[in-house]
């Protein structure tokens, strides 16, 4: 099932207490991409500046990510540099510059517009939206969002939850997107606004899949060092994503199964600066540490006390 | 199999957003028996005031509490008083009045020197390990403390760690006793200082039972609405050791059983102001929350992809 993403190819400048980039690889297209390509080609839609290092992301297209929906555009590549603070528990954006991303309207090439599962990135509403009106048939749609967009185009995001199948966004933007504080009526809340089913990260705390009558829910993988948190979450959705595109199945099981696949990608993000993690990572490591995750909380089940 | 506990018993005056309550009964000892009881027999080692309510207390002994080992001190019993934030995330002690608690010096009568399973409730490292020299031949010992007697009573606390099976703290705790800021570290740190095993409770983001070689995690139950944390921690200790003490056991798999006891009687505490909600809580609520535990993170297993 093929399987295409939209979202940001960035630049990413990050300093944390063990380290710091310059202008690395980054953006959410691409954290999605080099993590759910482990498991499943993926289409990836675009646009990068003149000054984007374009064979880079090329050879990490061995793996089966196709860029072809990059769109190569006049200007500078959008821009990000941020600050971790000691524990890593917040950051702080420095700098962001947006550069051909600005004007960004994504255009599918043909061969794109049949794709079944498609995860729509963190942009604008208004482009996420642009983007479905081209995806013909998709089987499962996911979005993931941000608070400067529930700030700012709250409108248009309500337009677009109206028609996904599931929103997948991290604690603090279910909180501000809902308007409650509890994050489970948070869930309640996105539930009664059009998806079916709501995917809520929570970083180290691990990850919710809330549905109307049962909730999941995946820790995350207990490590003794984390180096950069930057692109856990959409490294948490290529590996969802990209299982179920795999799969081929939506049932309740199988996105279950598509959340330890998600967090375990999510799990290597954060060991490594940037992307680096996953260039050594064979679907052999993936899955020893999915069955790794099903030890965590594996209870055998005892007879009752009754 | 006897369950010894040794902890305050208090008197509680709380303010949260939902609502206030004064003078209510409380504690770690109260917490820790009105929980456990429910699954089995709990012997208390405590004192109390002249002014304490004590045919309360007597009257939640119906289920199986036996508070014979309370003192019924001349002066005036524990006291806190304590406001929540409005997202119930952190809490501000405004009054604490030892009265009582101040010259206690726990005594165990004849019969409890048997106990098998004993939980060393928060109090000074001194007192606790004055207790463990009076219980003969335990089968195992759990023990609690706050960052008060880290901070005032370090080395009294690592002598009672060396005694004991499982240290069972809060993640602030874990962090503040080891000086690590990762959990997984903190816990590293704790596992070489005595306890074969530590449990990490994490307020809504559940309990982590850590052991050498092993990482056991279990979620905190999906509620809508929350009304006091006041105890949950105590009576998620009272659960646990209950569990334990009914079953006779203390295999790895066991254990994993009684955290999620433990995390089911937690969840019942915050759900109502004080320790109202247990009066209603039978075993057969109890079982039906362990088995909705185990459902939040079952994960079908799944052929391998490769």
């Amino acid at each position: 099932m093929t399987l295409l993403v939209v979202g940001s190819i960035a630049l990413d400048s990050i300093f944390t207490p063990f380290g710091e980039t310059a202008d690395a690889l980054g953006g959410s297209a691409v954290y999605f991409s080099v993590a759910g390509s482990i498991l499943h080609p993926v289409q990836v839609v675009g646009v990068v500046g003149h000054d984007y290092p374009y064979a880079e992301l090329e050879r990490l297209g061995g793996r089966g990510i196709d860029w072809s929906g990059v769109e190569r555009a006049e200007g500078e590549s959008f821009r990000w540099k941020g600050k971790y603070s000691y524990d890593l528990q917040s950051r702080e954006t420095l700098e962001t510059r947006l550069g051909v991303f600005a004007d960004f309207q994504p255009k599918l090439p043909p061969s794109f517009k049949s794709a079944r599962f498609l995860f729509l990135g963190n942009i604008d509403p208004q482009l996420q939206l642009g983007v479905l009106d081209q995806v013909q048939e998709p089987q499962l749609v996911v979005c993931d969002t941000m608070n400067y967009w529930i700030q700012s185009k709250k409108p248009d995001l309500l337009r677009l939850l109206a028609r996904v199948d599931v929103l997948m966004v991290n604690d603090s933007e279910a909180r501000e997107l809902s308007g409650e504080w509890n994050i489970h009526r948070a869930g309640r809340w996105i539930l009664q606004h059009g998806p079916k089913r709501v995917v809520i990260k929570q970083g180290e705390h691990g990850a919710l899949l809330i549905e109307p009558r049962r909730t999941f829910y995946v820790p995350a993988f207990p490590l003794e060092a984390v180096f950069d948190p930057t692109g856990a979450g959409d490294a948490f959705a290529g590996g969802f994503m990209a299982y179920l595109a795999r799969t081929g199945s939506v049932t309740e099981e199988n996105l279950r199964r598509a959340m330890v696949y998600g967090a375990a990608m999510g799990s290597y993000a954060v060991e490594q600066f940037g992307i680096r993690a996953f260039e050594d990572v064979t679907l052999t490591n993936v899955e020893e540490r999915v069955r790794a995750f099903q030890d965590l909380t594996h209870v055998p089940l005892a007879e009752s006390l009754q």
